[in-house]
C-alpha cells in the first residue's frame, strides 16, 4: 500500500543523469572522520511534506496527495504517518521533526486533543520501530488557532497563556515519548502588530515565565532533550520577539534562561532579519548556542518566508562551515523545513525536491570539510589576528593593560601598517574549493 | 562677525507666515510640568552642522561656508567654533555634540592631536561661558581614518586597538572637561566587511575588553557621564557588531557590562535595522537603557543612512511618547544628527532644517503629553491585559502556577473569548490626536 | 434584518469623541468646487470587506460573520450582498468595487458559474437601484483556483488562456449590466516564480493578445468602462510582469495598447516596488494615465502586500494633490482595497477601519486643495524652472538649439549658479498646512 | 617603469594553486564557436581602477598608488594611462570604459577641460596603439561636479543642461576618437530628492531632448557607436528615472527614441531595482535591447550599491545563458564596473579582483553553453509552452480567435491538467552543470 510510485532514491554519483537519485548524498561516505549521515543529520518537516497543499495568500490548494483522500480526520491522520515513513524511507532520511498539530487534528476540547495525540503517537511508534527512523525535535503549534491572534505566551488574554503551557506540556510529553533529542519553540505569534495596543514588557516578562515553567517541567519529567529557540523575525506579526539569535541570547540573559536554551537557525528567517545564514551561524556558534538547522532558503528580492528547498552551494558550503567549526551536530540536524514550490504540485516534486536539497548539502559539507583539512581560511584568520598573540596585543587579551598604559604604548609607537583583508581573493579560492573539490 | 546673516530665531506659532520663525517650538512653554526646552534637550551636531559639506559617493561638495575660507586648519576649527556657538544661540539650542575630529584636526600624530583637542576645547569653554550653551555628550571618530580600515577596537592589529584605547581617553578627557553628561560610542568600523577573513569571537571579546578598559578609567578620573552605546546594524561595514538594541544588550550582558551603558538609539539606524524608530525607543525603555536620541529620520525607501532632518510629526510624537512614557530625559537629549540634503547647500537652510526638526518634536511632545493626559493608549493597555491581574492570571504574573496547574485550569474552563485588537481605530484616534491637540 | 447592529455614521467634526462618527469627512461640504463626495468617490472592495475572514499564511479565521451562517453557498451569496449594501449605506459610500468570485461561487462548470453570476448580479441591482450607490469597477479573479497555478493569460497552457478570457468575457458584460464605470486587469498571477522555467517572451505576447482581445470585444459589445491595469511587483508570483506604472507602460506602448489603458495605482504595491505612493500617482499624471486608486497602505518595514486601512495623513496629502493636479477624478475613485487586521476580527471594526481610511482621506483632500489654492508648491516650482521660461532654456524646450549651439553657449557663458532646493523647508511648511488647515 | 610588482596573468587551470593565475579563464579557448576572449570581450573601468582610493561616507582613502604620487594633476593623468595599460596587459584585458573626468582632470573652464582631455587622449591613443587594447566605451560625467546638484538633462537650471550637452558633446568625439564601439548614458543624478520641488513632466521631457540631440549629432558627425543606456534605480538621488529596463524602455518608446538605444545592463544596479540581474538581463534581450553589461555584483542585504567583483558562479553563469540566448555579445562586452573592496586597498588586491571576476564569468560561460549545448532548459521550455503550437493554443497565437471563440471553446472543453514547473528539479539539475561542466 505505497503512496509513492517511486523506488528507493539511490546515491548515483555527480555524472548520473537520473534525476530520482543522488549526485553528492552519499550517506556512507566518511567526511572528517563521520559518515555524511552522521555528519548531516537529515530530517524530514512533517508540517511542510505531508501537509501543505500548495495555498498562498491569493489562492487555494494546488496539490492533492493520495494519503488525504479520505473525510475522516483521524484516518487521514494515521495515512499520513504511513506516507510519511514510506517517504522517509524511500529518500533514506533517519529523522523527522513534528508540530502536535501536524501529525493529529485539533478535537473539540483540549481532551480530545490530547487523545488524538496519544492516538497518533502510538502509530508512529511503530512505524519508528519498524523503520528506525527517529524523532530530531517536536513542538506546539501555538500560531495557527483563533485563539493565539493576539499570541500564545505573549497573549493579552491571560486564558490563552495557560491554554498554551498545557499545548507545550503534552507536546514535551509526546516529544519525550518518541524520544525526540530536540524540543522546539517558535513563537509564532509572539510578537506585536502595532505598539499603540501592546505592552511589551508584560509580554515579554510573561514569555520568560513560559519558558521557566517549561524548564522546571523538563527537569520534572526527566525529559533531556536540548531546548532550542528558533528566531525570526517577522511574519506572521509585524514584529517577531525572537527576532535573530542576539535578541533572543538577549532575552535569555535577562530572564537567567540562558543554560537551558541553544538556536534553531533557520536560513530563511536569519535573511528576512537581513542576515546572511552563516551570520547567524556564527554567532550561534560563537555564544555556544548552535543547537540545530532548519535547512531551507528564502529569495533575497522577496520579503516573506518562501521555505524553498536550500540549493545553493554557496550557503551549504558555509553553513557547513560553521557547523564543522563548532564541532558538528551533537542532538541537532538539518531540518528540511522547506516546502515545494506551489506550482511542483506532483508527488515526484517531493522527491526532486529533497534529493536537490540533501545534494546541495552533501556537496556543501565535503567542500566545508576540504577548506578545514586544508587550513585555507583558519590559517589565513590565524596570521590576521597574530598580533594579539604578542606584546601589546596579547596584554590587551590578557587583561593587563588599560587605557592609559595604551595611550603610553600609541605615544611612543603610533601604529603598524594594515595588511589587505584579502576579500577578493579568499572568494575566489572559495570558487575554486567549491568548483573543484571532488 | 557674524557668520550668519539671519537673527535669533523665535517663536511666533503656528499661524505664522515666516519661514524663519518657529510654528511650535516654545522653549518655555510648559508640557507635562516642564518647560519644552526641559523636556526636549535639543542638541546641535558639530559634524553635519560645522564640517557636512554636501558630498555623497557620486559627488564632491556643494556647499561653501563663510567659517571655512582659510587655509589653516587650526584658525578654521576655531572659526567653526565661531560659527557653532553663533548659531545655536540663534537656534535656541542648550546642546551641542561632538567627536575630537570635528572639533580639531587630527596632527601628524596623537601628540600633536591631542595637543590641538586641548587648544580648541579652551575656546569652546570660553563660548560656553559666554552663551550658557552646555555639551551633552562626546564621542571619538576611529573609523574615519585608514588606521581604523579593519575596525578599531574590533581592529585585527593589536596597535589598532592601543590607539582606538588613547582617542577614547582623551576623548572621554575633554568631554568631562566640557561638562558632557554622557559619553558616545558609536562603533563606526566595529564590524565584518567577510566572514572569510573574520574571527568574530575574538572581535567580540576585544571590544568588551576596551568597553571595560572604559568603565575603569572613568572611574579612576570620576567622570561621572552616562556611557552611551549607538546600534546602528550596517554602514559603512556590512555587518555592524552593535546591530540595534537588542544586540546590544545581548553583548552587554554576556560581558558583565549592563549596569554601565545605556542606549543612544538613532531613529535612522532604527529603520536600517528594520524596525520603527518608536520600537527600538521601546526595548530600550523596558529595558531601562534609553539614554539619549539621535533625533533624524531615514528614507523608508532607501537603503542607507540618509540622516535627514525629523519632520514626520507621526514619528515625533511616538518618539516622545516612549520618552515620557520613560520619564523623560534625565541626562539624555534629542540630538539632530541629521544633515541638510545635498541640494539644501545654502547657509539658510541650517535654519530652515533646524527649525523644521524641533518644531516636528515640539508638536510631537505636545500630542504624545496630551495622549498620555488623556490615558488614551494607556487605559486601552491596562484594559486589554487586565485578565493578569486576577485569578489564573495573576497567578501565573506572580509565579503560583506551573505546566501541570494551567494544564488542569485548561482543561477545565478552555480559554475566555478574545477581543479585538483595535487597531484601525487607535489609529484614527492618534490622527485626530495629531491634529486637533493645540 | 440588519447584519450590523451600528447606526449611520454621521459627520460630527473634529472635536467629537464618537468612534462611529466621520470627524472629517462631510459628504456634502465643497472643497474646490465639488463636494467631498464628488472629489473622493470613495468604494468599498467586496472582498476583502465581506468575504476576508482573518486567514494569514500562518493561521485560519478569526471572523465570523453573520452573514456567512448558512452552507448553501448561494444563499450566503445573496446575504452577503445584503450585508454589503448595509454597510456602504451605513458608511456612506457610494460606490463598490468586485470581483466575479467575490460576489458568486464558481460552480463544477463554468456554465454553472456563470448562471450564478447572473442569479447574483440581479440581487446586486435590486440593492443598487434601492440605495443609488453604483459599481466604480469590476474585474475577474484569474489566480486563486488551481487551474492559474502556472498563471491566466500568460500560462503556459493554452487551455487555461482560453479558460481566462472566457472569464473576462463574463465579467466584462457582467461589470457593463452593473453600469460600471471602470473594468480592472490585476494580473495575481500573470508572472514567473523561476526564469529556469520561463518563457517570458511568450507569455508576454500573450498578455498582450489577451488585452487587445479584451480592446476588442469591449467595442463588440459596446462596454464603455475605461480599462485599468493595475501594477504590482511581486506576490503571489515572484516577478509580476505588471510590476509598475513604468513597465506597464513600457508594454502597452510595445504592443500599442496604450490608448486603452490607464492605471490602477495600489498604495501599497507602489511601495512594494519600491516606490513611495506619491511617485506612483504622479507618474500616472504625467502620462495621463491616471485613473483610479487604490487607497490602502503597506508597512515600509514589511515585504508583503499588508493591504492596510490608510490612515497616514502624509500619504493622503500627498496622494490627494496628485489626483487634484490630475484634474481630479472623472470615471475612477478611491477603492478601500484595504482589510482589517486579522486581530480586528469583530464587525464593528469594519465600521472603525473604513472611518479611519475615509477620515484620513477627507483630511488630505483638503489639505491638498489648501496647498494648491495657495500656490505653495506649484510657484515654487514655477520659479524653479523659471530658466526655461525664456533665452537659451527656451530654445531648449521649442528645440531650436542643439548640441553645437549648446557648446557654444556653454563656452561662453559657463553656468549659472544654482539654487538651494529648499527641502527642508518645504517639509516643514507641509507639517504646518496638515496641522492648521480647517 | 612598471607601475605593479607582478607579472602578466596566465592561465594555469583549475588546479593551480597560484592566486595569480587564471584557473578557468583561457583566453584562446573556443567555447561556442568562439574564443573565451570574444565571447566575454571584458573590459576594465578606468574609475574603479585607476581613481578609486577606498574612500567611503565615513571615511577617508586607503590606498595610496604608486601613479599617483604627483601633485602636478596632467601628469598624474599621464602616469594613470600607463599603468592602466599596464594593468591590462599583464591582466589579458581587452577593452577599457572611461569618463571624460576619469582620463583628465576637469580645468577651470570647459575650454581648458575640453583641451586636457585632447592631451590625454593623445596618450591613450598611444597606448591603445602600442597594446592593441580597445576602447569598449565612452561616457561623460556629469553627476560628481556641485553644477550638477539638481541633475544634468534633468535640472532646473537649463545652464546646466546646456553644459551637460557640451559635455556630451565633447565625451562622444573622444570616444569616437578612440574608436570606442559604445557610448553610454548613465544618469548620475537624473531623478529626484523629493517631489515637493520636482517638475517630472518637463525633466523628462528635457532629458528626451538631450537624448534626442546625441542622436542627431553622432549622425551629423558620423558616430556609429551603439547607445547605451544604464537603468539604476536609486543612489545618489532617492529616485533616478532609468529605475530599470522596463522603465528606460517606457521612456524611449514614448519619445519615440527607441531604435537609437540599447541598455548598459549593471549587475548591482538589477539588485538596487529588486531584480535579478539574470532579469534584467532577459527583458534587454526579449525586447532586442541588450546591448552591454556591467559586470558586478552587490550584497542582497545592503542596500546601497557595493559594486563588488562578480564571484558567484550561479549569477555569471545565468548572465551568460542570457547573453548566449541573445546571440551573444556584438558591440557590448563585460564591463567590471567594479571596486575592489576599501580593505582590499594593496595594489595586488586589483589583480587577485579581476582575476576572480574574469576566472568566474569564464566558468559561467562554459556552464552556460553546456546547458544550452545540451538543450537542458530549452527543451524543458519547449514541451512546456507546447500547447502554443497546435489547436486553440496556436489560433491564440495566430491572432485568428477572441474572446466569443475562447469562451465557446472553454465552455466544451474546460481547461487540461496542468504539469509541475519542476523548478526544484531544475535548479538541481543547474547544481550539477555548474559543478560537473569541465
Ligand atoms: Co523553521
Ligand atoms: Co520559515
Ligand atoms: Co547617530
Ligand atoms: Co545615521
Ligand atoms: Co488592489
Ligand atoms: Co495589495
Ligand atoms: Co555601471
Ligand atoms: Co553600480
Amino acid at each position: 500500500m505505497a503512496y509513492f510510485n517511486i523506488g528507493k532514491i539511490q546515491y548515483e554519483g555527480p555524472q548520473s543523469k537520473n534525476p530520482l537519485s543522488f549526485k553528492y548524498y552519499n550517506p556512507d561516505e566518511v567526511v572528517m572522520g563521520k559518515t555524511m549521515k552522521d555528519q548531516l543529520r537529515f530530517a524530514m518537516s512533517y508540517w511542510h511534506t505531508l501537509t501543505y497543499m500548495g495555498t498562498d495568500p491569493f489562492g487555494g490548494t494546488t496539490m492533492s496527495r493520495d494519503w488525504d483522500q479520505t473525510d475522516d480526520p483521524m484516518k487521514k491522520a494515521k495515512e499520513r504517518v504511513h506516507a510519511a515513513f514510506e517517504f522517509m524511507e524511500k529518500m533514506q532520511i533517519p529523522f523527522f521533526c513534528f508540530h502536535d498539530q501536524d501529525i493529529a487534528p485539533r478535537g473539540k476540547t483540549l481532551e480530545e486533543t490530547n487523545k488524538r495525540l496519544d492516538e497518533i503517537v502510538a502509530v508512529i511508534k511503530e512505524e519508528m520501530a519498524r523503520t528506525g527512523i527517529k524523532c530530531l525535535w517536536g513542538t506546539t503549534n501555538a500560531f495557527g488557532d483563533d485563539k493565539f491572534v493576539h499570541g500564545a505566551g505573549t497573549s493579552c488574554n491571560a486564558t490563552v497563556f495557560a491554554y498554551t503551557a498545557a499545548q507545550i506540556k503534552k507536546a514535551m510529553e509526546i516529544t519525550k515519548e518518541l524520544g525526540g533529542v530536540n524540543y522546539v519553540f517558535w513563537g509564532g505569534r509572539e510578537g506585536y502588530e502595532t505598539l499603540l495596543n501592546t505592552d511589551t514588557g508584560l509580554e515579554l516578562d510573561n514569555l520568560a515565565r513560559l519558558l521557566q515553567m517549561a524548564v522546571d517541567y523538563a527537569k520534572e519529567i526527566g525529559f533531556t532533550g536540548q531546548f532550542l529557540i528558533e528566531p525570526k523575525p517577522k511574519e506572521p506579526t509585524k514584529h517577531q520577539y525572537d527576532f535573530d539569535t542576539a535578541t533572543v541570547l538577549a532575552f535569555l540573559r535577562k530572564y537567567n534562561l540562558q543554560d537551558y536554551f541553544k538556536m534553531n537557525i533557520e536560513a530563511n528567517h536569519a535573511t528576512l532579519a537581513q542576515h546572511t545564514f552563516q551570520h547567524e551561524l556564527n554567532m550561534s556558534r560563537i555564544n555556544n548556542v548552535l543547537g540545530s538547522v532548519d535547512a531551507n532558503t528564502g529569495d533575497p528580492m522577496l520579503g516573506w518566508d518562501t521555505d524553498q528547498f536550500p540549493t545553493n552551494v554557496y550557503d551549504t558550503t558555509l553553513a557547513m562551515y560553521e557547523i564543522l567549526l563548532a564541532g558538528g551536530f551533537t542532538k541537532g540536524g538539518l531540518n528540511f523545513d522547506s516546502k515545494v514550490r506551489r506550482a511542483s504540485f506532483q508527488d515526484d516534486d517531493l522527491f526532486y525536491a529533497y534529493i536537490a536539497g540533501m545534494d546541495a548539502f552533501a556537496k556543501g559539507l565535503k567542500v566545508a570539510a576540504k577548506l578545514l583539512e586544508d587550513g585555507v581560511l583558519e590559517n589565513f584568520k590565524a596570521e590576521r589576528y597574530a598580533s594579539y598573540k604578542e606584546g601589546i596585543g596579547k596584554d590587551i587579551v590578557e587583561g593587563k593593560v588599560g587605557f592609559k598604559e595604551l595611550e603610553a604604548y600609541a605615544l611612543k609607537n603610533g601604529t603598524t601598517p594594515n595588511k589587505s583583508g584579502r576579500q577578493e581573493m579568499l572568494e575566489s579560492i572559495l570558487n575554486q574549493y567549491i568548483l573543484e573539490t571532488k
